[in-house]
């Protein structure tokens, strides 16, 4: 039985984290923290695990030894705190945005700030089983994936690894996302009275996510990346339209005849 | 040209206010105050008014004097400095729950919380044109109407008017409603991930606006009402269904006689 | 293994159906008609059951005998031709409206039409467990339940079953409803533009699901159901809110201490 | 004042037509033809009319002369019967996809059949008033534009004009799109069980529209165009994102030298 604890139960991460670890026969959640719920029951803050499980929040401050340590903070809270958890348990799996890239600029580049932790960004595989399935058997750190990058990387995947595609012209992606992305605290753009209903395209250049998606692609070249976001009525979910060209056949054959 | 003031304009009351007014040929919106949004520019908050209007936000303590004031403020606030507010304007409209009842006791009954100005609650007028025609147009103190209460009371005044309805059994509401009834503030239950979709009966037994149905209903006897509020997926609106039983004919042609 | 078949596979009752009969480790369905899509796979008509059963649809004509038949007919056919499906197999289950009631007057009251098979109507168990457990333990014969019923009478049951309810007034009952509950048939009323977020009192008065209700409440007295549905943003699911006065604590209390 | 005549006037088109028209200070409404509603009240088919209006439909068979003919029919059939139009009105205005196009091999290209009237595409002037506004102004006939069309149309006029965008790269528009672009008939794409909440990509690739965008683009160069729709929950509109690729700033600063 594998002893599982959560850092950071209460959002939406946390939440869907808790309802797949619970019904894993081979895990065990032995802790889930809360600074805003201390104390409280879990189910308290996720109805629908009522009756899976009796543990209630406890604090950061608090954690004890574990198998393997999910965080699942805001972005920017993990960077912070890496030394601590990585004292707590032997695996790590970070699933904020904090070390999904393999490089400090091009953190830097993407978030804007220096990363606080840049020794530890090599250290993590991103885990995305279907490109890095091996990798991931064998570290102690994994990241989680982006939401609108995973729709992306895996619509481009299959084509990208067959040499199909022309890193020469931009790879355009346009993602339809719904409201629960943005997390579970309540915003002037999440209000429902102002979020029903809506096509709003919110981030129509530069999303962070273009730098994923760059790096998930980059062993088959370098990719120009645009990633346009638009919200839409709909609560879970991303669908995302990669619109590229393919090179023309002769060039395909030549391409595909070296792999 | 009638010269009006807008106290508390930033939230959904006072930005209907402002369209309204805005467009009014005999009005002149002279000063419409936000503590939270002091100096910017209405349109800013109320995108939709972008070149209507070039007002800013002043504040309550800037407040001149005008021929009409509007209260658009938080249920509560109104009834602190009513007497503050009269001195800036002859008649004054109140847009909020604080002076619908005329009673103190009701007051307190429905709201939990003694009235912090009960000698003003006989002096307004329950705001709704299609019962109080009359007196509206000789005070000048009216109240707003709650939605709810509006929506159940036209769909019974007719019948009630005629005295068509057997005030021994009680009358049965049940309303559907939109999410912008709860106004401007993001909280959990509007949250978007949380809210949309839903069909949630928020409020099956003991909902604030019995109160006003039951005084707009009371001159034709004393009415059990039973509202009952549902959530649904509607930003805009309300559509109550009213339950009751008409009395038998010969019951009903008798009281209509001596109507 | 019981061996199943389903007459009329294609509409929304049918494919319900079929994905939770394809899951159920005792039973194999050996056979779905439906004569508008004879011969196409089920997964053709029914995308989400892809991989689950290699089933083409077959023809009433080639009916075979089974262990179990289900009816998933439009409401008026399975009374046409229940003697036929009776042939078919043992035990039938119809889910269309068309045995649900015992009484061939209150058919004609609900449906308008004459019952064309009244003398089956009293071998029909009412197929809600809840209330009939032990009866459809022992029966050949069981009937689908009524989507607005069935949120009505389990909302009324447990009171009612005690003694709680005084059939002297009537039952209030207002459900918010899904659009599924019409079927798979495109309509005006379910066409997209006209139904999307609509809040739409359909049958404020006479629904032919009050007939169920009264019936599954009969044996605790005479109650006078009048039910309410609106079309609400939503596919699936009924949410019935139901109005009623419980009778004044002496009189419960004695009430009670007679069960 | 312009005596206006409609042929096909039941639908979503024939019905928003109405409602302009109606309202128009200039215009009197003579005549609204559908085979299908014939001797009904206009307001009987559209409800929101009601009160401004006491048409009745005719048949097509009865059109009498007028001085402006809108044709709202579906797509083929006013290429049908072109010449019989142009004997009742010296005016055309057709509101389908028929008379769009200007070159018949690009009309079967994008639509598939033979143009029925292919002498009359030279006459029709693209309806759009931002670019083509004199030609309307000089024309007899004008055709209305495509839904999707006239959004990426109007996103790209400005840069195209202006010469910033390279013909040589690709531009990808993806557009999202309300249901009542499908118009008035229900289907099963259309049926709200199956079409509510939905982010559908239903024309990745190969969109008529696309035809329409090239020919409106033509004087600034011969583009490739591709445009893909996706349906998400919403009624009415479009939003279109155009993806491309501005030239850099020195081919910029020439090209735009040679305006």
């Amino acid at each position: 039985m594998i002893r599982v604890g959560i850092v950071g139960g209460s959002g939406y991460t946390g939440g869907e984290l808790l309802r797949l670890l619970l019904n894993h026969p081979d895990v065990e959640v032995t802790q889930a923290t809360s600074e805003s719920n201390l104390g409280k029951f879990i189910y308290q803050i996720h109805p629908h695990l009522r009756g899976r499980s009796q543990l209630r929040f406890t604090s950061q401050a608090a954690l004890e030894h574990c198998d393997v340590l999910f965080l699942a903070l805001p972005h920017g809270e993990a960077q912070k705190r890496i030394n601590q958890f990585s004292s707590v348990a032997e695996k790590i799996i970070d699933l904020s945005a904090d070390f999904r890239l393999r490089d400090s600029a091009a953190y830097k580049a993407a978030y804007g700030d220096d990363h606080l932790s840049p020794e530890w960004l090599g250290k993590f595989i991103y885990g995305l089983p279907e490109l890095y399935r091996n990798d991931l058997r064998n570290t102690n750190y994994a990241s989680g994936v982006g939401c609108n990058a995973t729709a992306s990387i895996l619509a481009l995947w299959a084509l990208v690894n067959a040499g199909m595609i022309d890193p020469s012209t931009p790879v355009f992606i346009d993602a339809k996302v719904g409201s629960s992305e943005a997390g579970k605290t309540p915003s002037d753009s999440s209000h429902h009275p102002a979020r029903s209903g809506v096509v709003r395209p919110f981030a129509l250049t530069g999303h962070r996510h273009e730098a994923e998606i760059k790096q998930a692609l980059a062993k088959c070249g370098t990719f120009d990346v645009r990633l346009t976001v638009t919200s839409v009525e709909l609560v879970r979910g991303v669908s995302a339209a990669v619109h590229l060209t393919l090179p023309p056949p002769n060039a395909r054959e030549r391409d595909m005849g070296s792999l």
